[in-house]
């Protein structure tokens, strides 16, 4: 397995360097020619992903699990949306991010340059390959992909269409890699390939991402694990807080920054409560709430009692923990307790509230009267990313093409020496 | 131990809160009072030092080596006066780094915030506990020193005058800590000090650096190691890259910056090498070449054949390894295999050759026609460092206080729903 790995990424180091030195212009064509060959393959494409489906019934994998694996006519319609418009973003690579001329007359500027090779290990969403293939060759890196075992099939499809369009452009097929052994060993591997591997970043669940953090050598960027709270401070308005809450819970409750628990404040509850628990009845989203909430809640609700363990739990689905708090101090103790450092929101009208809350949570985003669902690459306005960072080193929040990149510093002398 | 570095670690994380919160005049007066009081207790750290210096001798520590760990009372003015500079800096935290309002009306802003927790692993260096120290309170970050036995007396005499500087400016003694046990358990605790420290920041040597790379749990930004090599073309100017070489291999050989290796193009060896030998022979230099270059020297040259093992060797003093290329493609392949991607030098006339060179070789810094030794902090323009990032994630050179920071996105909604 080692030497597997070990020939992966030396074919993905060298193809890395081809990369790295290509101009932008090229880089983008290779995507467009990318996005092209997934059409023409297509047909190839679409059986695989039948056979990873057909394997999933076999293996009665959750429906919902089996849904987010299948790949339709529209939905390769919207992964080729993706990687065109990746193509068309700026380039981020050879930048001049600073620099200038010294008193010694040695002009020293600050680059942005690729990063190298980049390992994404993913789970069973098919489409993460393309998308992290667009954004890591969009930035001159060469990617290893490692996906699940479940989506083994239309990973390969769609990796030989990539490569395909890749070498149309005279840029080298191996910038684009699938590391089609799905065992264990082959992530742990990846994780070891240290001066082979300049970045792992893992994209999944709780579990993986725990599992790269205590085995990998190389450096890693954590992504996706979201334990969101939202706080309803007794100056809340208390439809715009439940509005927050509905949509942060219920929109799209599998991803990463959709809501978990809410924390409110003793005061408002009594009057929040009740409301909010019939708004989220509809759905209908289950509670587990704290000895205070269940107090105020009527018997027809769909409740139960939180154990410790709901109050780290990312649910991923429709359920949400409910704790009553004494204040701010109680809220953000709680948070730090419990939080992942990914999307926490305070609802109020108190400024000063508000203030200390984005001063003090220490978390990627931190909100003031806003859904948590606003987390995201193209929501805050910085186009595709491949994650949320919730580590604090290199990248936090949504890691687009810019934190794809590392820098050099070139010096342009005319003979200084140092003094 | 592990309790002993969960108990610190708490205390650390509890204090950052503290710091994190503080406004940037408080942490500059407290590094001003810091300043102050390794003043006022200079006799108990120098009688410490003095105690660290007898059991160095009683040990027979080579005398470069006591040479780095004595303080003298101009050395103790020289850090204070680092102390001081620091102070001085422009505030790293709380800078607005981006952001803008979305079409929804959403404002969302990139802030600078401190990492939290640093630890610093370090060796016989007791100037490095104030300088990390000070870096750290700076930037907003609570900091966990681990020297090296041989200064352990001195570190703790220095950490209780810097830990009195702190409080007596209201902020927390806790922000800086000392981790008294200098076994290797200590280090290897610190290293898996998963959500204690936020980061860890090895300064030594290649074992320091290669153990933390291969224990640690943490995220680290590994600086130091530096195997710099410098690429004679064939049309460099000779006086230029005799001079370059002599500077950058024997201003301060024990540095990271500093010359190991010259390549040197088959054309102009014959005229350079035995130039460049009698210039280096008056400190005196020991060259170990490759078979090319023994046949252009002359008998009374302090020389011998090159080991495969030099190549990739910090010689940290004045030895240096000179190989003949057969051209670029051959220099920056030797750079490829036995670099650390520390700094990298091409002398050259040859615009193509010098673009080629910036752009193609994979280092922190690629200079044309310039010492290596430059790669600094201060002789690039940015301040103070706690050392040189050879790593691509977060921070790649001189590692400043703009790189002991992390960012959250603050959001100001007035109720937003994610539709």
């Amino acid at each position: 397995m080692r030497e597997m790995i070990q020939k992966i990424g030396g074919q993905a180091q060298e193809a890395s360097r081809t990369l790295a030195a290509s101009n932008g212009q090229r880089r983008g064509a290779a995507l467009r020619a990318m996005a092209q060959a997934l059409q023409t393959h297509e047909t190839e494409i679409l059986a695989a992903n039948t056979a990873d489906i057909r394997r999933a019934a076999e293996n009665a994998m959750r429906p919902a699990l089996q849904d987010r694996l299948r790949l339709t006519a529209a939905r390769m319609e919207d992964i080729r949306t993706a990687v065109l418009k990746i193509a068309g973003e700026a380039d981020p690579i050879g930048r001049i991010l600073g620099g200038g001329v010294r008193p010694n007359g040695l002009r020293v500027e600050r680059v942005s340059v690729p990063l190298g090779v980049i390992a994404v290990i993913f789970e069973a969403r098919p489409n993460v390959a393309a998308d992290a293939a667009a954004l890591c060759v969009k930035s001159g890196n060469a990617v290893i992909l490692r996906g699940g075992k479940e989506a083994v099939e239309s990973n390969k499809a769609i990796v030989a269409a990539l490569r395909e369009g890749l070498t149309q452009t005279g840029l080298p097929a191996d910038g684009v890699q699938l590391v089609a052994d799905t065992t264990r060993q082959s992530a742990e591997a990846l994780m070891q390939a240290v001066g082979l591997v300049d970045v792992l970043i893992p994209r999944g669940g709780a579990g993986l991402i725990r599992a790269v953090v205590e085995q990998a050598r190389v450096p890693v960027i954590e992504t996706g694990a979201g334990v969101c709270h939202a706080y309803i401070d007794a100056q809340a308005e208390l439809a715009m807080a439940v509005a927050i809450v509905e949509n942060a819970k219920t929109t799209r409750p599998s991803v990463c920054n959709a809501l978990e628990t809410v924390l409110i404040h003793r005061e408002i509850a009594p009057m929040l409560l009740p409301a909010l628990a019939r708004r989220l009845g509809v759905y209908p989203v289950e509670l587990r709430c704290d000895e205070a909430a269940l107090a105020l809640l009527p018997g027809d609700v769909n409740v139960r009692p939180a154990e410790e363990e709901d109050w780290a739990t990312e649910y991923g689905g429709l359920t949400m923990s409910v704790r009553i708090v004494d204040g701010m101090e109680n809220a953000m103790a709680h948070i730090r307790k419990y939080g992942t450092k990914h999307s926490e929101c305070i609802v109020t009208r108190d400024y000063a509230a508000a203030q200390r809350f984005l001063r003090e949570v220490d978390a990627a985003a931190v909100y003031v009267n806003a859904s948590t669902r606003f987390t995201d690459g193209g929501e805050f306005g910085y186009g595709a990313e491949i994650g949320i960072s919730t580590q604090k080193l290199h990248a936090r929040g949504p890691l687009g093409l810019a934190h794809l990149t590392s820098e050099k510093y070139m010096v342009y002398g005319e003979g200084q020496i140092r003094t």
